[in-house]
């Protein structure tokens, strides 16, 4: 593992030791995110450990669930603290950042030495179809609501998300069949083509010891957000569109971007668009289910501006994908989209 | 001809029964339903028949007034009846109906034994840029009304509508010369490929008996459909687009899938998508111009719900086909798509 | 240069001579309008023949700047008479005209004589991902706007623009660096493969005097709007997006269609794709930027009608140029989609 993120674990006992003199949420929020970002990657070489055990088929649902175990457990919080508009903003943040910043910085940095590079387009087009469909699936119960007279849809709203969540949760476990079982040959076999480091018990003991720590973390930063806004005046949308989702993607980020740069541009896509289809198609419908067990529920129904910012992201990704090449400019061209977003958001009252 | 369909007919004498002993409405609306399908499946066949003996010009356009007989005549029993909002449902659950339960369904069944099939994108993407072409016609009124100052719309909305009515008409005849006579060579010749087997006469007589019994059934049907309303609660939007649409298009629907799973995926995706894009290039616009002779005028503006629904059916449809190929997947895609578009329209007020 | 534009420079003195008589506005806007075509015409071309010695890199400056002087120059008028509504709806109307009436005249008139015409579809493909991120752009804050609370938007959305505005500009130098230094191979040469026909100096002046001409011009052009506005009821919105932009845009207009004719489908693209992207990514922002300078400032918030109308448009061409090939049908497809939107502008309230 990279040093870098091994360095970074001395911010979990700093966040410990801050907690304990209650210093302000600010350096909270900022100590305990960089607390959370070594775990996260330790629970994604855990999880990638493990996999050479299992095999594909019990793989892949371990990738599936502690590749986005950090997201989960932010946002089972954030749903116990009752910040709903936090959770959903950190979803719009992973699904934007996953898109535009990641997949662009990764188009970018790996353009720059090179004319273009090529990649699998049936496998990248796959992904955004599934996006698509995704993103249409948020679509609809949002035009719902606001197609529908306000007084009657309390109810209604609740069933459609949980049903459009059980059948977002099937098309997600359908895709993997489909990736790991009926044509993963579409699919780069880089990912685990590596001889296990670790032993089986290291690699659970690993994974167990940094889901717990993360959880830890995740708890200490999601009770200073309130402060945050007290205190700052930024909106929970804010917070949550990005820091949140930096925090709970950062590992993915520095994986794409790397991998990007040593050309392998099809991993960088598989690991950017790949974790924005998970986020889309599984975490959040997830913790929509979660939702249920706690006094506050979450719906489906994000609001118009972060809905308009995923469709126009997943559209001009696939405008950039589906020549099967990439080079810089069209890397640019995403992170422009996703400054100019993260700066909408900013502003946004 | 399917031997199953020929068995459905004997609903017309149960249906006429039943109506006059006025039994209860949705007993009526079942039983008128399935006389409807397979009468459907005989005005296909006669001019499919007689297409062979007029040479493709003149079959074009008696394919293009009778292949869509059935859903004309049931609108303009529903316009006649003043019910203008299920007229436009059922346009609505044609085109969604088409592009992601028959598409999905022929490419989910198609692909389970396949490991992908392939088609011309050439002819599939045109007709894609053609349904986008009609899409961008169907939203201009639609959002023409919801940007103006609504006291001053009324004649207005009318006009506006007439006019891209004409325009859509005419933008299908373009297209027909262009499939039928300059282009014809990127279509598939499987269609008209084969020898007549009734003769014209024959041909002649059970379109124009069909077609009358159409009328008759889809009277009976319209005629039901208000006490079910009342009866049950479920909206004139339900209905139309779930249940009408399906009555009008299952003679397709069969097609398409039977084509899918002998392999004929060229030929699926044509019945399909040229299905979805004859109903809103030629049935939407023509009803329009019907409703002028009756008292209560159709416009064309959809609402909201149903415009987001097609417009993500058709983006969805196009994502799938672009790279020329299909698998079970994007079939599954297609197929929940549309479940969860319909689920919402049951849940809609 | 064609000859039947040297001959239209008459109608600058007759301009002049009926300001100066105080005929009637519209015969005054017809005579002005008429000025400016050749006008505009003779900027192109001066500075085409300017760039054979200044070589690519300040040649793409330079064209990049002139090459819509025309439309900043009446746009600059425009905002100093507080016209911001017509400076916007030319805007619209450009980017709708090039991409739809020019493009699709384009692709028609060269597709009449031809099966069909291909076309490098990487670098059509690029304009179109740069015109999906500028639209994207354009969305963001229009959006914005809809999705607060009206009250406290007021200096956010001016900020919100200007921000906005720059990202957009620096967007555009990189799509230049791109296309004219590091990805130069994918554009076709034709454009600047030839000897120069005037001299240095001669150019120089040429450009001077027609850009002074086109700014007289333009005055008395813009002067005479409202006056239209009040004798006629049109909107500010159609003399914009129709009248305004169509004399904005003549002089690539014809050269396009030219171009297509001459079965250069690749430089009627880039003509028609170009021109639409640079003044999305140009000209709207570098205005946002100028009217700072005067009392009313334009904001970069269209009207949801225009911004409609231009998403779509975006879509259309780009589905039907993703195959790299057009024929009759889709240039048909696109004049109509161009009338639908004229005709709902005139119609606009």
């Amino acid at each position: 593992m990279d040093k870098t993120f091994k360095i970074l674990l001395v911010f979990v006992p700093i966040t410990l030791i801050a907690k304990f003199f209650d210093v302000s949420s600010i350096v909270i929020f900022i100590l305990s995110a960089f607390a959370i970002i070594p775990l996260a990657k330790f629970i994604g070489e855990a999880t990638e450990e493990l996999t050479v055990y299992t095999g594909p088929a019990l793989g892949g649902f371990l990738n599936a669930t502690f590749g986005n175990a950090t997201e989960l457990i932010i946002g089972i919080f954030a749903l116990q603290a009752g910040l709903i508009e936090v959770v959903k903003a950190s979803i719009t943040g992973s699904i934007l950042g996953n898109l535009l910043l990641v997949l662009g910085s990764a188009i970018f940095f790996g353009g720059i030495k090179r004319k273009e590079q090529k990649f699998n387009v049936t496998a990248a087009k796959a992904s955004c179809s599934t996006l698509l469909l995704a993103v249409t699936a948020l679509v609809i119960p949002a035009i719902f609501l606001q197609t529908s007279a306000i007084s009657s849809t309390g109810g209604i709203i609740e069933k459609l998300s949980i049903v459009v969540a059980v059948i977002m949760i099937f098309s997600y476990f359908s895709s993997l069949l489909f990736s790991l079982y009926t044509h993963k040959h579409l699919y780069t076999e880089d990912v685990g083509k590596y001889e296990a480091r670790w032993s089986i018990k290291k690699s659970t003991i690993i994974l167990f010891i940094s889901t717990v720590a993360v959880a830890f973390m995740s708890e200490i930063l999601v009770g200073s957000i309130e402060p945050l806004v007290a205190t700052f005046g930024w909106t929970e949308l804010f917070i949550g569109v990005i820091f949140v989702a930096i925090i709970g993607n950062a590992a993915e980020h520095t994986s794409a971007i790397t991998m990007a740069i040593k050309g392998k541009m099809d991993l960088a896509l598989q690991i950017a668009i790949g974790s924005a289809t998970q986020i889309v198609m599984f975490v959040a419908p997830l913790l929509v289910l979660i939702s249920l067990f706690f006094p506050i529920k979450m719906s489906l129904v994000f609001n118009t501006f972060e809905l308009v910012a995923i469709i126009f992201s997943v559209f001009v990704v696939n405008s950039v994908i589906e020549d099967g090449e990439s080079n810089w400019f069209e890397g640019i061209q995403l992170i422009m989209a996703y400054i100019i977003m993260a700066i909408a958001f900013f502003f946004h009252p």
